[in-house]
């Protein structure tokens, strides 16, 4: 069968042009760069003083404009002159001024992280020198580039889709290991790989559909209904699995919110200290020290975890203790995990009763039930009441004394346990990008409405126009169908010179 | 002549080998490095977040540690395979995983920063990912560099002498323009330059000399006295021009202190913020506002300038007021520019005489006399009594209304002019740096010892001596003679990764 592509519409902003086709009956935008005219420049490297720095040209005239200002050390070895992967020493010259002695590296189109003719500029790394450097660059017929505009022309060029794009950004921002491999994973092309499987389907299924949709006034089903049942399940399985993941793809990046929950006085303070390894919050022997909510975060087993102390449970007359207290009860609501303290010397029953309490405001968290105080028990008596707690109320449950340093360690075992990110493997799939996340569930919501449709007996019309949505969503995450407004959405959040 | 060398003796001391000579009959140290078996590794971008971020790893064994955690992409073009100066792409992995796509450049021994192997990796630059990346090259072998490590390398494998490293750790504090100009010539070898003209000159006079005392017993002056002098004051005239150069080059360095002083309430603070362009100083109408002195500092035309507002020196007898104008007589000692306030529409001889003592307490700062509120005369009257004023007292003056803005270009043009730091040209040689201003300092008393005993005429012995000194003393400066204490001292303030 051959797809029928007809060229409907052409809009050209920022020198992108924008193609509208109809693809046999449906629309279909393609964004292609004609002429990205201009060559951009900026500091690669943070901007701060260092022992260097890095600045990047990248466009057709990288090369013109940056041996412009440059003179190499041996005379022949000009830019023009160089294969791409190559590195020149020379110096930054202002006219007859010296600026810098330099290393510049070449690369040459379309072999280079935009696909354009690109230089790097590695100066020595005083602030002054790298904005001299940025200003010489400027004068000779550079543009500042815009944030992210490396990455933008390199998904444009063809080098990466968009959710490499967004991943190189991720990369860039991640600070533990979890979410490093997330991200470089999506930079790798898994999103992609997965995608690409969803299309494949798709396209099985929308290929029959448009057959029937030619032959329309023939009334006949050249598509099994079973079959494209079978597959559209088959696509809102992966699609669910993969939005299902937002919610510790999300966790992972912006770090797992626990909240430590217990009456007051029980040692939540001194919980957070111990697992912080520092005086961080307020610790006193005096009930209803603690009346702001206190974050901090730390990273254990590659994981970050965002702690969150809390005013105690218990019932007050004190208006401002009230207020700590009813935003525990807020805090609790949103953790990923509780840990519900309680002193371990309390009755059984009373120990129980807390955590219970703890647990029912705790909606989705997973609770760890944290008994405290434990260097006032004997050890035999420390395992017993464990025991018990653990077969009451179905929890994990840790013995600890946050004063003295016990099972801390073992807290933080459980913690990483618990969160369910050290599940993340290496080439796990994890979605953590929000706007990756709705478009997943929007084209979850149209191949529900195609398998609604296929039940009902629907005509192929109204069902091939779910699928051309579910694929357009789709195409959304890796750029396939994109936007002008998509695009400056995601690339205003890089910082400039990536 | 033949110079007679005979090792004395050898010290070996963090790989490096210091060897002393005897010279004929002069101790010479010279040091040497054998053998730097280590191959040291740092990050060379500041380390904070960017775009990316380059690490550097430098040693004989730079390119197989880093292949062993680096999978290129074209599997033949190994680091090893790679000649100097080319970058390859690939991927930094540790075991299985992946840890970043990067870009590798390869230099090869000796042309190399430090003169030795050296590989520079371009990273994405997030904190995690670099500081991932770090720990596996000090895993795979190398260890974290010292501070300024790698330029102490370049040093001791005579990529550059001592005064040139200097002025790479000046070159990346540099931020005015002037001080760049200073460093860059520094770095480009100015200094050795004009120390080897020096050099040349006192080998002449100990060349004679030492010829003199091989045949001591016979009595014979082979050197003719009236030559030597000649020559010495040549040196002496030298030495004293370059040490004298520190104070300009020390001023361009850490800013040129400007003392603003007058009367109370003249407008002293509202000129500080017309020069700084914000509200910095507090400003009232109110006699004695400013009772500390504030610094700031901003840059014209290239040249930082420190100022140092001031309470007035209006008599008082408030305690704590008579405390700040105490402080303000003190710092005018200490200014390189004192800026005299006073109002336009006082009496003549009251302004004269104000001025007067302003000067009078100004010990060697240039001072500049400013007339403020110019707003509340006509044009014509200012420019009468700025006349006066300038034929009276002999100093630059100019009128200006710090509240409207009005003479702020004007003054900010004079101000450079007097400073001098605009007369310092590409090609003029500064001292900036203490440490040589303190051998040259130094080398001056021993060539006045010479030109003292030539004229007292002493024997050629104690001549030869201070001859002796003076070269030592130079030679410090460029590292020729030189030894572990001040490479210690001269390193150690060097970032990390250079």
């Amino acid at each position: 069968m051959e797809l029928n592509w007809k060229l409907s519409d052409i809009t050209v902003f920022d020198s992108i042009v924008f193609c509208c086709f109809y693809l046999s009956n449906s629309f279909v935008y393609f964004c292609t760069m004609m002429n990205q005219r201009d060559t951009i420049c900026a500091i690669a490297t943070g901007g701060q003083a260092g022992a260097i720095a890095v600045l990047r040209v990248s466009g057709p005239e990288a090369i013109t404009i940056t041996s412009k200002c440059f003179r190499p050390s041996v005379q022949t070895k000009t830019l023009a002159n160089c294969k791409g992967g190559t590195v020149v020493f020379g110096r930054i010259m202002d006219g007859s001024e010296i600026v810098d002695e330099v290393l510049i590296s070449v690369f040459r189109a379309p072999r280079s992280f935009t696909g354009e003719e690109t230089i790097e500029i590695a100066c020595h790394g005083s602030v002054y020198l790298q904005q001299r450097i940025l200003e010489l660059l400027l004068k000779m017929g550079a543009r500042l580039a815009l944030p992210g505009e490396f990455t933008q022309r390199a998904f444009l060029n063809g080098k990466m889709d968009l959710s490499q794009a967004e991943a190189v950004a991720d990369l860039i921002g991640a600070s533990s290991k979890a979410s490093h491999r997330i991200a470089m994973h999506q930079m790798r092309g898994g999103f992609a790989g997965e995608l690409t499987l969803l299309h494949d389907e798709m396209v099985k299924i929308s290929a029959l559909l448009e057959l029937e949709l030619d032959f329309s006034e023939e009334d006949v089903e050249f598509a099994d209904r079973t079959l494209l049942l079978d597959i559209a399940t088959r696509i809102r399985h992966k699609v669910q699995s993969l939005s299902q993941s937002f919610k510790v793809g999300n966790a992972i990046k912006n770090g797992i919110p626990v909240v430590i929950a217990g009456e007051t006085n029980v040692g939540k303070s001194t919980l957070l200290n111990a697992l912080l390894k520092e005086e961080r919050a307020l610790v006193s022997d005096i009930h209803g020290t603690t009346r702001d909510t206190v974050e901090d975060t730390i990273t254990l087993g590659g994981i970050h975890f965002r702690f969150i102390d809390t005013a105690g449970l218990r019932n007050t007359v004190d208006v401002v203790e009230q207020m700590g207290i009813d935003r525990t009860r807020s805090k609790l609501g949103m953790a990923e995990i509780a840990l519900a303290v309680a002193e371990i010397t309390l009755p059984l029953e009373v120990i129980l009763a807390k955590v219970q309490e703890i647990k029912n405001h705790s909606a989705e968290a997973s609770v760890v039930c944290i008994l405290n105080k434990a260097d006032k028990l004997s050890d035999d008596d420390v395992q017993a009441r464990v025991e018990i707690v653990k077969q009451k109320l179905d929890l994990p449950v840790v013995a600890i004394s946050a004063k003295f340093f016990i099972g801390i360690d073992e807290l933080e075992s459980l913690l990483v346990k618990v969160s369910g990110a050290a599940d993340v493997g290496e080439n796990t799939l994890v979605v953590s990008n929000l706007r990756h996340y709705e478009a997943l569930v929007k084209a979850g919501d149209a191949i529900d409405r195609v398998i609604s449709g296929l039940n009902q007996g629907i005509t192929a019309d109204f069902i091939a126009m779910d699928i051309r949505q579910c694929q357009h969503y789709l195409g959304e995450i890796t750029g396939t169908f994109t936007n002008h407004e998509i695009l400056g959405y995601i690339f205003k959040n890089f910082c400039i010179g990536k």
